[in-house]
């Protein structure tokens, strides 16, 4: 197991207890862990607030929360899990017969042994979610019910990284940070963009990167209001989730389908050889749906192992830190990691010697012995990139017209310029 | 079986055994009885008038024709199937040994018990068509010949119906009615034609639909001719044919083939999971032929079950009222009516909140208790809607790239529209 | 065996024995024996000019070559194979051992029955290519070893020769002449080019034709230089290699992948029904590397039957004249013919009758009995091409469309244009 993987694994191990939603304490601690690997620009933004079509809601906080049966035994305690508690749930102090209390519990009939993860954000209520199992022997009551939260006027939180590059176009990459027991939905995806955060800061990049830690929806609405006369500068992001499990990865497109972080993204995996899927956008999901709006419209795609609501531990007990593996989010990072590499490193360049091919062997570019069948790669890459580079085609296009990969055109490229046959353009 | 098919089967029975041809008066007796159902506006066109590249021919009409052995017996009779005279054989009235007769008599070798459809429009001759068993029976000889026709100045008869729309714009509806006694080709297409004319005028449409009952080619080419000035009016149309047999739907586009009426109808077929098969335009078959003439190149496309030519009954006596069904043709109204519903309210329009997702939920547009995976298909069709309705995108578009039928998208606009999310544009 | 299957076959093996390279006597005798058949204005450009990026190398001769063992027998002897000298050795008279020799000396392990064919053209040095089999069964020495060769200041030598057509756009036909006794790389590319010259010579075709025979790369290079402002004259052009051996045809499209001589090559391989392959367009292989630089970007693609390096006699010395079939080569010639055809008669054509079909059968291009369902294939290529003739349409594109052959559709075209219906545009 990789340095790296242990890492972000040990992360999300750490986080995982606390009890996050849109807005709270939980959230705040959260950050604070984060901010222990990155620093963070942390914003509170007040209740009331208008952001976009939405109003920043009351904050929710939750300290003790339980079902004690007439023996006194607690039959749904939140202190075990963070699940037990719909988010947002408003404070109850009651006794009730099971039948009263039966409308305020959820459960999973179809999978019996997991705790479901509910919220009611913007309808007050309250409720427990447990197993079914639990729920099946429960005897009729009375039951002493407890809910000690507060929904009050108060705050809604998020955070940004910023690692600043050469140039102001900024890279997005956007996690949601309001799920709470949930290992792999979305404490991976915030461990692999902490990792990818590190990396990038080793070497001043050529773009800025800026990473969003925000409830999802309302905190990705609300970075948008706060940032309208800024989103110009995006010019490609990720939002990362999922980041975890033991599946293959998922690229899902920006709703443009062939944004530069689409190509680049879909070069990637390709190129890479790792079973992979890539599917257009939809408008459901996480907070691409926001970032694609079509006021917006940026080029933001989604990358996640298998995607949102697609493996049965989804938003159950059982999405928990067993569930997410430290190879796969190497993996991802890894991958993220790439996509980067090309971000940075795509350019177009001009063939100086354009007509004809310019003899390579003088410049020492070129086998001396001719006849043989098995011309190596480094060979075929330069011969792609002096044909293409017309001005018209970049580094990326390069790659995937000949098949070879984004590093080994990028060498031939570089190898090139060294030679005085190739320019790189500005633009 | 329902009504409508009933319906439509009683009218093929009604209008088969009338000997039909590019003129005369079982053309003009088929009017009177479309005419029954649905008002038609009957044009005369006078032999001789030039139509386009054509010339309108002399009229035939047929009384009675044929062939009596040497014992007096009709071996042949015109009154036991109009399709057993050549259509536009010149009168005659001879006495011929078999050996002159063969000449003229017209058979399917590899379907022998079945009489074939043959005609001469444009080349002054005369014939029989019988079954290739009824040949292989007949004696040397002598027989007595008759046909008791005329081709002589006239008319050709066509007929039109209209049921105005709020818009001048027109959807064109076509059927060919110049076949004798076949019942899929096309006497199944007319009574479509009819039951779907009576349907779109229960309330007034949003285009003006036009029905032309005319016979084939020198039909389609005399409403072209007369029609020259008004033919840009023509958003959309259909050739209807083979309407009833029990094969499963073809769709051929229109020349252009992307048409509206292309769109439209490869969405209504896809997304009613009928089997069903997509061709393209070819210059052979109905009178898309002459709709899409390159001077026209009209968005006309045609919709048949089993296509021109695709069946082993087609131009044979085995056309007959029992291969086309009920059930055959209340299918394909359904699906020409299903295709109007977009046509009608195919529209473009804006989100008026385009900026991140509207809260649907404050619009009780939206269920209360998150966390769910199943979403239902009235939000996804809510959120494609707002997602593509930039002003680009039409109602057809959102269907298509969401894969959500068009009804589930209109849905979806309407419930917008009225909680003040949406606007319809008009253009 | 064909005719000119055989007078092919001859050529090849008239040629084999010749010690081509880029430069020298070999190239020379070979253009002489050409002329035998086709004119030739052949070109000497002097060592040391300037071509493109490139430098016209020394001009290489060689005599004899051999190593002899100690008992005085010639175990390596470049009478018996031109291809026993790596080209462009420089000469050698020396007693050396085995393990002194063994680094000049090229096999192939893995077809230890096999001389390998190599060049060093642009770095000085010399070496021998031998069977493996010989190799291992060497003593240890000493060995005479003798080339007779001389590298001096000379001349590059290729030649061209033209089929004038009735306009100046030209269409090139190119062959590389450089290697020495390889038979399907290049010798039968020389041969079907020949056959194919005379062809077109027996009657004044629409386009120029010019042939270039030239050693690969240095003579595409200079001919290239040498033209730079007669290129945009080159409408299209074939680049033709392993014209002869017994796999099917091979179609390498050009740089810009659409080009007249992309789609014309593809149709006639598809309408042919040969089996065949399309592939992509990459800076690797003959001389289409040159002639599609970016600079130059002509619309010249290649044809092969088993592509460069594709069969494992490739640059051996089992390609030799029994691996080039007659059958072959005039199977080559049909298809380079065919192409010549679409290249000469593609045109647009206007239909004058474009509003409905215009009435074939007053013209006597229609059958006139009606309701047969088996129309033939002229009746069908003369309704495309009535249909298409828009001004926008091409014969090739109304064959694409169609599927019918361009043979059957220029058919077409020339009795519509008879009747007076179809109009040549010229442009």
């Amino acid at each position: 197991m990789s340095d790296v993987g242990s890492r972000m694994h040990a992360l999300v191990e750490r986080l995982y207890p606390l009890c996050r939603s849109i807005t709270g304490d939980g959230v705040r601690r959260t950050l604070e862990i984060i901010a222990e690997s990155i620093p963070l620009v942390v914003h509170e933004v007040p209740t009331g607030a208008q952001v976009l079509d939405w109003t920043v809601p009351k904050e929710w906080n939750i300290r003790d929360a339980y079902v004690k049966d007439p023996s006194g035994r607690k039959v749904i305690d939140f202190m075990e899990s963070s699940l037990h508690v719909v988010g947002y749930s408003v404070p109850v102090s009651a006794t009730l017969t099971l039948d009263e209390l039966r409308p305020h519990l959820h459960t999973l009939p179809e999978q019996p042994h997991l705790i479901p993860y509910r919220t009611s954000y913007y309808a007050e209520t309250w409720g427990f979610c447990l197993r079914n199992e639990t729920l099946a022997a429960l005897p009729p009551g009375p039951y002493e019910v407890l809910i000690d939260s507060t929904l009050a006027d108060g705050h809604l939180t998020y955070a940004e990284h910023v690692v600043p590059g050469e140039s102001a176009d900024e890279v997005l990459v956007s996690c949601h940070i309001c799920h709470p027991s949930l290992a792999n939905d979305n404490l991976a995806g915030v461990a692999v963009a902490v990792e990818l955060a590190l990396r990038l800061a080793e070497r001043r990049p050529r773009h800025t990167y800026r990473f969003v830690f925000a409830p999802g929806t309302i905190g990705a609405v609300t970075w948008l209001a706060r940032n309208r006369d800024r989103v110009g500068r995006i010019r490609a992001g990720l939002v990362l989730a999922c980041a975890g499990d033991r599946g293959s990865l998922t690229y899902k497109r920006s709703r443009r389908g062939n944004a530069e972080i689409d190509r680049v993204t879909e070069h990637v995996l390709r190129a890479s050889g790792r079973p992979h899927t890539v599917v257009d956008f939809s408008p459901y999901g996480y907070d691409e749906r926001q970032y694609c709006s079509p006021g917006f419209d940026l080029g933001v795609g989604s990358l996640t192992r298998t995607p949102y609501g697609g493996y049965p531990e989804y938003h159950t007990s059982a999405d928990d830190p067993g569930f997410v593996s430290a190879e796969a989010m190497a993996d991802t990072l890894e991958t993220c990691w790439e996509v980067t590499r090309v971000l940075e490193n795509d350019r177009h360049y001009l063939n100086l010697s354009p007509y004809g091919e310019p003899q390579l062997g003088r410049r020492g570019l070129y086998g001396s012995l001719g006849g043989r069948s098995d011309t190596k790669r480094d060979q075929m890459a330069m011969l792609w990139v002096l044909n293409l580079s017309d001005g018209d085609h970049s580094l990326l296009d390069v790659a995937e017209r000949s098949g070879l990969t984004f590093g080994e055109v990028t060498w031939a490229a570089r190898a090139l310029e060294e030679a005085g046959l190739l320019k790189g353009l500005e633009r």
